[in-house]
C-alpha cells in the first residue's frame, strides 16, 4: 500500500526557505507571487493492506518521527 | 489563487534522506515499511486568476528554479 504524507509549517511559523523562493522567483521576473511556503512530502510503501489501520500507523509515525507537531501540520493520503 | 507543487525524485535516483527515514522508522519499531522517499512541497499564492495560465507559469517556475528536472519530477495542483 502506497501512502503520501505532506508536512507543512503551521501558519505564523517563519519560513525562510519559502521567503528565499519568493525572492528568487521575483528576481527571475515572475511577478504576482504573493507568498511561497516550503514543506516536505514523504512517500511510503507499506506492507499494510487495511487503509484505516495504515492511516493510524502513519499518524503514529508522524507524531513520533516524521513531523514536529509543535510547528508542523501533516496530512496523510492513502494512494492504495 | 493558491497552488501546490510537489517535487519528487525520479525513480532510480538515490535518496539517502528517504533511506534514513526508513531506517529510523524500523528503529522505532514500525515494521513493514518497504520504502520511503522524501520530496518537497511548495505552496504558492499567486495573483493570477486564470487556472490554465497559472499552471503554465508555475511549470515555467519549476523548469527554471523550483525543480531540478534532471533528477526530479514535479506535479502542479491548482487549489483555486
Amino acid at each position: 500500500m502506497k501512502a503520501r504524507v505532506i508536512i507543512t509549517l503551521k501558519n505564523g511559523v517563519l519560513d525562510p526557505q519559502g521567503k528565499a523562493i519568493e525572492g528568487a522567483l521575483k528576481g527571475l521576473g515572475f511577478d504576482g507571487v504573493d507568498a511561497a511556503r516550503q514543506g516536505k512530502v514523504i512517500d511510503l510503501d507499506l506492507a499494510d493492506t487495511d487503509p484505516a489501520k495504515a492511516r493510524e500507523r502513519i499518524a503514529a509515525m508522524c507524531d513520533k518521527l516524521l513531523a514536529n507537531t509543535v510547528i508542523e501540520n501533516y496530512a496523510i493520503d492513502i494512494l492504495g
